[in-house]
């Protein structure tokens, strides 16, 4: 007989504490941008989701050898029975929906709060309401091995003045000089995309990082709904079966799947052999697996709408980009709805030229690169979208990607963003995204190049051209009294109007 | 008063049910590949560990519109009391102590039979002894909502033969003819770092590959350790100190961390004024704090050993890349044991050269990496290495990694391999890992550049000079035949011996 190996159970609080990694918490740098990005997040969703204009407040400030840090955010605040869990317990969230939501499901703000606890040992402060005549402050840390909040304080406080929000704050173990540039970089990222948000950072320096709003028009709040057939799978048949109260197939399959009504569910079912008045519990496992394969293939289903996504919009797009790059002219496309693998999904683009947008660093493509209105910041090169930037012939459009001041901007939104790690980082190769992704920015390109954008581009030189009409005699003339030649050169010459506007264009189909 | 959040927990089974992805089940093709690899790591860990010779045989059958694989291991087995949970709950395991071991916990091969139930809704067997009298017949599938198992078998079975380890078989939705490359790849690459593994796959095609074990050799096991203290945080230290039957911290840190003696521990106390003789559970929060950070930065301990790791060893590393790639020379060094951030760590590397070592695509390295000794074949752009190797100055060593029949073997072992995604992809980069890797693969440069690599690559000339020597005559005449030319040209100035030599060599500090 050998010797036996020894088992255990541990916590999903525990399997995150042992790999926290994987949910970027690698290192003190590292994890003060994820902590601050992580609080931030579920401020700005607990606010969106229910229509209010976000209004997010983030101080550091170092605190011996650790940073504390204070959130403070407008949203809908946490039910008194959920304080506890929501903010003490691995996988307990409000993220379950299928709905578009920033977060995965529960496990951001829990890593933040317990790498905290894990770094300072101290507890973390939360003061919630949800509007309420009562809103409470609690005091608790997580029991790592049980994967629950062990409550130190929980207070009722009178609210008066109905207040609703979260108010977050602990202590952790950060580098913020070394994470400054990502935070910074996080912040002003984040007002882009989200123009409609007022955003206040202060950092351990006390320098206040303000970005204010510049429009009070928020997106449509993405609403709930059912699961497109196409994303089923036995599991999920499974658990509605067990939950259905419809008593016959038709009805089941109408009743609990996005976009498929009556007619459709039974022209379905009548194709695949199926009969329409069995009861779903009556199904056998063999044809239940039928019955999935067939949902997922079928091609007679509505494809997804987009009522349960919140893209940003054009408008709100190019203001955000506009407030926050100041360039010369941008173009922005909003591709129509898709989907993969039952997930629906939509893509945005712009491209914005000259004015604020630097050139690119040698080599380099300025990308910026949003998901869900988050902007992702790391592992830029692995991502679907420089694929797709890297495949274009950007010559056809008389852009030159790594030399003219052009900078890229990509947002997908989804009920289920294809992230390849729970850090949020990059998004994995979907055919269906890829595609979308690269028509948007091709629209974008034919935009830019023809039309108001080509206008604005001969605008852009002119101006350029005016300035230089109007230095250089003087600059030439200041040079020639400096070295004593008496006879100034002719400038003049050297910018004559017809040279600089644009030569004939060949369009593409 | 605002609209409500709902809330909710889910299990930890649910969550990566959810989130498949990032344990790599994206899609049908890499979960074929991903469901072999974590059953096969788990039956190697399972024989290793005890110190067993791993026969692994692999089957996969294409069963109507399902793939069905079978694993059978001649591992340690799974205790009676065990099996249920060992099979069918997540974040179960017996990979929770400070060694080195394949996975990270419980999670890989729980997730490839999660991924066959919700793909086809069938349950899994399993059939596992551990030398008793009795070996057990298990069918069961997941309850996913619960993550508990849902036993429907439990078979105890007479043992006559002693036998002793696991079979699983469970059926799954697959592509085989897309992850082909990948699996086979994967097969070799795990023949080559473990040349006293017998590795048999059957593919659906009924194609066997057999890789033949060509030692009997089995380096040492990894040992058991406590934490070291380079590695420890308050949550570490809070546990302990609650478990601890220690009367005094100096009997405390000596106790429970590893390489800390009497000696030691009383000093590192003294110097960062904490008394030795205070009762470790009567520590006030604050001084956790501290101790925890002292404990992580003091220089006064001693390195980590690698009694807990298990390196593959220069010669077996020989052999195996000789027996996979049949190369004509390899060069291999094993760094000694280093550490990072309290986890200790060993580097092993080879190159090998020419024989059956193709020239690279171009563009690109021929880059072979293991961690824990699992092959890693997905994003090795991203990987620590192929950094390193990008950084090194080849010519210097007279190697032009992009044009020269050269690869490079890279074997990391480690308590914690610093993985970035829980799919086991790629290395996070940590400067003390870079720098091992750096100096490994110098290290084999410069032996093949001087001394016996240097002979072998001259050999290697002259035996393609006696081979030219012999046939270029042959030719010469065979050509001047065809053409009807009499005089046949002198081909024999075109190798002479004393042009063949390596010129002389500069060598760097």
């Amino acid at each position: 007989m050998i010797s036996r190996e020894k088992f255990r159970a541990i916590s999903a609080s525990e399997f995150f504490y042992r790999n926290r990694e994987i949910a970027g918490f690698d290192n003190p740098v590292r994890a003060t941008y994820t902590v601050i990005r992580e609080l931030v997040e579920n401020s700005l969703d607990s606010a969106e989701t229910h229509k209010i204009l976000p209004n997010v407040y983030v101080r550091l400030r170092q605190d011996n050898n650790f940073i504390s840090i204070k959130v403070v955010d407008n949203g809908s605040g946490v039910p008194r029975e959920f304080i506890s869990s929501a903010f003490g317990k691995v996988l307990f969230g409000s993220k379950y929906t299928i709905r578009q939501t920033r977060g995965t499901f529960g496990l951001g703000g829990k890593m933040a709060i317990l790498y905290g606890q894990i770094t300072t040992n101290s507890p973390v402060l939360i003061t919630t309401g949800t509007g309420g005549p009562e809103y409470f402050r609690v005091e608790m840390m997580i029991d790592v091995e049980k994967n629950e909040p062990n409550i130190r304080v929980f207070k009722p406080m009178k609210n008066d003045n109905g207040w609703h929000g979260t108010q977050i704050e602990f202590r952790f173990d950060g580098d913020y000089s070394r994470a400054k540039p990502k935070i910074v970089e996080y912040f002003k990222e984040t007002a882009t995309i989200l123009p409609y948000a007022q955003l206040t950072f202060i950092d351990p320096d006390g320098v206040y990082y303000v970005f204010n709003h510049v429009t009070e028009m928020l997106p449509s709040p993405p609403t709930e709904v059912f699961p497109h057939p196409h994303g089923v799978d036995t599991e999920l048949l499974t658990r509605l079966i067990k939950e259905t109260h419809a008593t016959t197939l038709a009805e089941f399959v109408s009743r609990h799947f996005h976009r498929v009504g009556v007619r459709i569910s039974e022209k379905f079912l009548r194709e695949h052999h199926f009969k329409t008045f069995t009861n779903p519990k009556d199904l056998p496992p063999e044809d239940l697996n039928r019955l999935a394969d067939a949902m997922r293939k079928y091609n007679g289903f509505l494809p997804p709408d987009a009522s349960c996504l919140s893209p940003i919009g054009p408008e709100l797009m190019e203001q955000g980009i506009r407030k926050e790059f100041h360039p010369e002219m941008v173009v922005v496309e909003q591709r129509r709805p898709s989907a993969y693998g039952g997930h629906p999904f939509i893509v945005e683009a712009a491209i914005a030229f000259g004015g604020g947008v630097p050139t690119p660093p040698p080599g380099e493509v300025l990308l910026h690169r949003y998901a869900n209105k988050i902007p992702l910041l790391y592992d830029s090169h692995s991502d679907v979208s420089m694929k797709v930037i890297r495949s274009i012939k950007w010559w056809r459009y008389k852009i030159d990607v790594e030399k003219d001041p052009v900078a890229f901007f990509i947002h997908l939104c989804s009920t289920k963003i294809p992230y390849k790690t729970v850090g949020k980082e990059y998004l994995a190769d979907r055919p269906e995204i890829e595609y979308e992704i690269e028509w948007a920015l091709k629209t974008c390109a034919r935009k830019m190049k023809r039309g108001i954008a080509g206008k604005e581009r001969v605008e852009w030189a002119k101006k350029k051209a005016i300035v230089l009409e109007k230095y250089l005699p003087k600059i030439a003339q200041f040079s020639s009294d400096i070295i004593g030649q008496k006879d100034v050169p002719d400038v003049t010459r050297l910018f004559r109007r017809e040279d600089m506007s644009d030569s004939g264009e060949h369009e593409e189909a």
